[in-house]
């Protein structure tokens, strides 16, 4: 049988978009997510899950209501359950999301210019 | 508050030990461990769940009983629920592993010498 590895440059090289998180593998109900984001997100929660951000390139600002986290190349932060967050880069920043499958970006957010289409693979 | 981003290099500078995994990040039931290998695993597989190996530097090969995969620096691989496998570094490998908290290294097999202690924080 053919076995493939998933390289993540590779995938960010189909990737042009910026805000629009794809799916390139799942882990029984969890998924991993690529996505490039550059200046604000919104600010906005998860109620039922933590959320994995880990920066592949570039470097990725995570405000919380009473501080912030900056993730450089190399680096990952867990945001638990029900944090209030809002990404930020100053620079486009190379993401990898793991959280399972089904988590909406904007969190508990109504539908807005950020929301992105779900389950989109790459 | 005071926020601080989990840093891969600063974490394998606290680990001696090959053959040991250990846990760096909890997302919800889930674990991120970080493992230096060397050599030979054992054959095994987790009847229970997928397990997510990330390269962070050198490489790993996966040996299927069908087949294989090699993962380079920046390359994952989902090894999924029941398959056989059986890691292999040439040198030193450095991973990131990602599988739900409770897992046990050597899966379905009896204690042997690669069976490590599990739930160990570093």
């Amino acid at each position: 049988m053919k076995y493939e590895a998933l390289n993540f440059e590779e995938k960010f090289g189909l990737l042009d978009e910026q805000w629009s998180p794809k799916v390139i593998a799942e882990m029984n109900d969890y998924q991993f997510k690529i996505a490039k984001i550059e200046g604000d997100f919104i600010w906005h929660s998860h109620q039922d899950t933590d959320e994995t951000f880990i920066v592949l390139e570039g470097s990725l600002r995570i405000d919380f209501r009473d501080g912030s986290v900056t993730l450089e190349q190399g680096e990952m932060y867990v945001v638990p359950e029900g944090a209030e967050h809002k990404p930020y880069a100053e620079n486009e920043v190379k993401l990898l999301l793991i959280e399972p499958k089904g988590v909406q970006n904007t969190g508990d957010r109504d539908e807005n210019e950020r929301t992105a289409e779900n389950d989109v693979w790459i």
